[in-house]
């Protein structure tokens, strides 16, 4: 219980973390404009912003059933951590491809001269940076998952 | 124990499939030359690359493992437990980036048209297909990771 109690803090401070590094790497993205060319016209910014988005719901349902389910019934049943140690198993997954794929298409389009004409190199850095508050949010839910795996119940 | 044999084969079924999938990626997209245009030019190919090449090395080295310490010393400890669990979420994680950073470019360097001048957009779905054999891998890997979790000696 008190092993419960100690890493349910860990938990809820983790999904905290994540949710601002979501909600600041989703902002600025979403604001990244440079002269008509805004992160639409990137399919990996896209992306990036769906994850951002699907990563902001998911720890955002977390924290209030954890605070309505867990904490005020005091209940901390098997159902609950098996769709813990999958969520946040999914979820992390689905973050790290958003990182990777905004990082990627940062580095790869940052080469092309053409795009970088009249300051547009200042879009590709914010997109940098988002990519890499995405990836803080992801090493956030990587622990998240390691610490799922341990709370699995035992099936042998 | 019953279970565990049962598993160690789906394990090792797994893990000679992600192989597979790696080497059949790694080789498309090596070989992927059209016109003086080879996967080095392009930073996300090189990322697709090195991420097969690790979860080749990493398979691989748990497959003889496997072999030598498990099946002929009948050693199932703790510890290896635990580097098995650790090991499948890393990999799981670095072939699920390789495979978004290969899908990634792929699609916004697809976009420009000059890229795709005399015949280059064959190139490009090349690199599709070998991301997408990453992304097989990645299944398989994600799978053994969810059996290694399962696996994993409880601490509480």
């Amino acid at each position: 219980m008190a092993f419960w109690v100690s890493s349910s803090k860990v938990t809820l401070f983790l999904r905290g973390l994540s949710v601002l590094f979501l909600i600041a790497s989703t902002i600025l993205i979403i604001t990244d404009d440079k002269g008509n060319f805004r992160y639409k016209d990137v399919s990996s910014y896209k992306y990036v912003v769906g994850t951002g988005v699907i990563g902001i719901a998911y720890n955002f349902l977390q924290i209030i059933s954890f605070a309505i389910f867990r904490m005020l019934m005091n209940n901390d049943s098997d159902v609950y951590r098996l769709i813990e140690f999958y969520g946040d198993k999914a979820v992390s997954y689905i973050l790290a491809t958003g990182a990777a794929a905004g990082f990627g298409a940062t580095k790869d389009l940052k080469k092309l001269q053409f795009l970088n004409a009249d300051g547009k190199s200042g879009f590709f850095n914010i997109g940098y940076a988002s990519a890499l508050l995405l990836f803080l949010a992801f090493l956030c839910t990587a622990i998240l998952s390691i610490l799922s795996s341990y709370a699995l119940p035992k099936k042998v």
